[in-house]
């Protein structure tokens, strides 16, 4: 959750949300992505679909599998993506009350309806994931 | 939604789940998009999402807009890719009972909850759309 902090911090940095990811399998890191929805005018480019995305050609394959540390509790699309990428385990920071889609306003890892799903933990890092954000917004209204 | 059908027999000839999908906006195409999941080792290349990232790529903006014409429902992923591009109004061909995410498991474009709402209308070349994708999962089991 260290790594995917600093990759939050290197998001802020370029003027973007702060959030950052990374899928980590058998004990080694895949791949690490920030949020780069903004600079790469790409709206799927959230931290965790830029990690995936990476995770996969890293391994030659679209099914990933893995452990994926995040930020902040991913939004819809960013579940759907782990759903496809058959990720194996999620660990995310702080919450997301407004687009939380694995705890808050959906619990889509454990959908029996869905063909895939996997265990969500949550918590480490959260105060220094969640003063990031709120610092990033606090300096974008002022 | 001719125009997706012909990215979804395109997909099909290329090995994959056969799926196409074209971002419309103010009277013009913006981008087509096929699924290319395998083909790209990207479980987020979903048609949808293809077209989506060419339309935000054209524009030179993450927030798209415009209309989207999807050969089938989408899942959850591509709805969350919907709502983060802003897009107005989605029309698919056929449901998907077990992945969708429009009507039939989920109802993501009029959640209240989200920051964004689009309508969502059905039908149009349902049935060659889901011809494709029966004789596509067919012939694979064969």
């Amino acid at each position: 959750m260290a790594i995917a902090l600093g990759e939050a911090r290197a998001a802020a940095e370029a003027g973007e949300v702060p959030v950052g990811a990374v899928v980590v399998r058998d004990g080694r890191e895949l791949a690490r992505g920030a949020n780069r929805s903004i600079r790469d005018r790409d709206p799927s480019a959230h931290a965790e679909v830029v990690a995936i995305r990476g995770a996969a050609a890293k391994l030659g394959n679209h099914r990933t599998g893995g452990t994926i540390y995040v930020t902040l509790e991913p939004c819809l699309m960013c579940m759907g993506a782990m759903v496809q990428a058959r990720i194996d385990r999620l660990v995310f920071a702080a919450r997301d009350p407004k687009a939380g889609a694995a705890r808050s306003l959906y619990q889509v890892a454990g959908d029996k309806r869905l063909n895939h799903r996997f265990p969500v933990e949550e918590g480490p890092l959260a105060e220094a994931a969640s003063s990031l954000l709120s610092d990033f917004f606090r300096s974008r209204r002022g």
